[in-house]
Parts: C-alpha cells; sequence; structure tokens
C-alpha cells in the first residue's frame, strides 16, 4: 500500500507517519520510484506499538528508539531486552541513581537478600525503592520507611505473571515485543488495579469524618 | 524563626518557599509586621512534605495544592483523603475515562467482581486498567490482554498493607498525611521491586540469545 493508505488504515496521521519514518521508529517502505515508497501489514503493526509506547505508556520519542531498537536486534538474549524496557520506563528522576550511603539502599538490598532474589547494583528499581524509602524516613513516615512482605510478595508475583506471560506469548505475538509492551504498561495496570483495591478497602474502614473519631 | 532561617533550616531556596506561600502550600508565618513573619516546625516539616510530592511524587503545583487542601480539611473521612490523593496521581492521560463500551472496562468489571471488589464507576484505576486492556488486545497481545489472577492478587496485598500503615501511623504522624503520601509514592515503590524482581527472574530464566533458540 502506499503511504496515504497506510495512513488511512492505521488512523494514524501523515506529518506523524513521516515523522517516525524520519526518527527511525517505523521502518522506511520498499522504494518503487524517486518518491515512492509501499508499506505493508507489518508497517501497520509497528504503527499500533509506536503509538502504544508514546500515547498509553507515556514514553518520549527518543525512549521508544531505544526499545523498539532492542525488539529488532534478534540477537539480543530476552534478559536484556528486559533490561533495555526497564530502562527505558525508568528515565524519571526517580529512578536515578541514590548515594552508596542511602539507608533506603541498604533497607532495599536486606530485602532483596531476604527474599533471594539477584539484581545487578544498576538494577534501576533499586535505585528508586531506596530514594522512595529515604523520603518516607524524612517526612518522618516511619510506618511507611520499611519495604512490608506484602510489597516484596507482590512485586514476585506480578514479575512472575510477567514472565509468565512472555512464555506464553510465541505463538500470538514476538516474545520480545511481550516482553517490552509488558514491562511499559504493567506498572499502569498495577497502579490501576491498586486504586481499585484501595477504594474498596477504604470504603470498608474508613467512611466516617475524621473528626469524629 | 524569620523566613531567611526557614530557608536555611530546610534546605529549600527562598524564591520556592516565596512560591509556596503565594500559592497557598505553605501557610502563611505569624506577622509580627507588616513586612516580616515567624515561622515554625511545622513550616518546616509541610515544606520537606511539599518537597516530597513534586520531586519523588512528581506532582505538579496544582496537583499538590488539591491534596495539600484534602489533608488541611479535618472534616474530610479518611476514605475521601485516598480518593483526593488517588485522583491527584492519576491525572495522566492513562486514567481518563474509557468509553462505555470498551471491552476493556468489561473485563475490568468482571474481575471487580470476582475479587468481591466495590468501587465507584469514577475509580481511575478502573479506567486505567481497561486502557491497557484495550491497548494490550490492539497490539495482537493475546497473552497480556486479560487481568492475571496474580495481578489482582498483588493489588489486594499492597492495598492492605498500605491500609494497615494508615492505621499504625497515628502515633508518629498525621493519618491524612499518611494516606496521601503513601498513595502518590506507593506506585513508585510498587514499579521500582517490580524491576528487581522482573531481572531476578529474567536472569534465570533468559541468559541466553534469542537466535540460539
Amino acid at each position: 500500500m502506499r503511504v496515504s493508505q497506510l495512513c488511512e488504515v492505521s488512523g494514524v496521521p501523515l506529518p506523524s507517519i513521516k515523522y517516525y519514518l524520519r526518527e527511525g521508529l517505523l521502518p522506511a517502505g520498499e522504494r518503487t520510484s524517486a518518491t515512492q515508497a509501499i508499506y505493508d501489514e507489518s508497517h501497520v503493526e509497528r504503527l499500533r506499538l509506536i503509538r502504544a509506547l508514546l500515547e498509553v505508556g507515556g514514553l518520549s520519542v527518543a525512549t521508544a528508539q531505544r526499545v523498539l531498537a532492542a525488539i529488532d536486534s534478534p540477537d539480543l538474549p530476552l534478559s536484556h531486552i528486559f533490561g533495555v524496557a526497564q530502562y527505558a520506563v525508568s528515565d524519571a528522576a526517580l529512578y536515578e541513581e541514590v548515594d552508596a550511603t542511602s539507608p533506603g539502599l541498604a533497607h532495599v538490598d536486606a530485602t532483596i537478600e531476604r527474599m533471594g532474589w539477584s539484581v545487578t547494583d544498576e538494577n534501576p528499581g533499586r535505585h528508586g525503592a531506596a530514594r522512595i524509602l529515604d523520603t518516607y524516613s524524612a517526612l518522618g513516615q516511619t510506618a511507611l520507611s520499611t519495604i512490608s512482605p506484602e510489597y516484596a510478595q507482590a512485586a514476585e508475583l506480578v514479575a512472575a505473571a510477567d514472565l509468565a506471560a512472555v512464555a506464553r506469548s510465541t505463538e500470538t505475538a514476538d516474545m520480545a515485543e511481550t516482553v517490552v509492551v509488558g514491562t511499559v504498561l504493567g506498572d499502569g495496570l498495577l497502579a490501576s488495579l491498586r486504586r481499585i483495591a484501595q477504594e474498596n478497602l477504604a470504603h470498608q474502614n474508613w467512611a466516617q469524618p475524621r473528626s469524629e473519631k
């Protein structure tokens, strides 16, 4: 199909398609003349993926470039793709490296050991979790300043489900794509479900005004 | 203390303090003359909270205003504070209302029913989760397009820990503050632990290049 049809079929505006081509997010079509190229179903699918990463996942174009490049590199092991996807969705200030003397970091490492987990020092979650614990402590929120067994267990449950989904995906989609999409969007799914479960419990427990307590 | 000392003790630059005063995030000090006011420890603590919400939680000033106003309203029940905090950290496009005919929404509601949860239609998580499921489906990611029992269970575990932390906080901090801080920063803590648990499992499972499989 021509680029005008790709635009119509995908519902993505032409200026965006041209921008994605220029930035290398969307592979070039097959040239049929100096000014024309043809596109196929793979381009329609890639456009869907690009829009999902940018609009639902909230990635920047530069970050989407990195994760798409990882998907397109068949020599990268899946564990590496996981790493790229993790870093890609972890470029917020939250995940920047904390000081090695951070008390939060020591607590995170103790949790990692207690759970029997093995991770590299650079794992963005290690620094993000440490930063949040240090913030809780600074605020005097001692009730929050340790990682509860429930949080650690929830993380393990979810990570196991994430990997199981990747293993199941072989027939329906590229595993690397499942890794990227699931990593990018899974945070939002979990945060969403947390809001639902919190509201349910909060209504059960705290219906009356605080001043009447 | 004078505003210059407040600046020194808190480590927050003077222009920021003046901005927070102007925007109503920080309560005014006690006026001692037409041009001077004195501040106390409560201002130092409030500044810590403001910085945590803005810098670690990533809230906008307008959003921080809303959650601080909720903390400062003793007549609001804690369940309402939870609601305000949830909406405050859910103003991203992810949580906007989805169409009532969304297949993802039907699946989310089925999960809510299966879990025995009770929530309002406006819960931002209900729409966020539906949007993500619809995105997975559009991408052909059938392995991801349902809510796994593990995700639902993880959300319940975490929400129960969140409420337990609030119940424990009575002696050490204002409960409303714990609700807000835990809601705003808890997403980041959970996402961080998910990255750690994922890396641990990914290394165990997928160390070799994909092209050798």
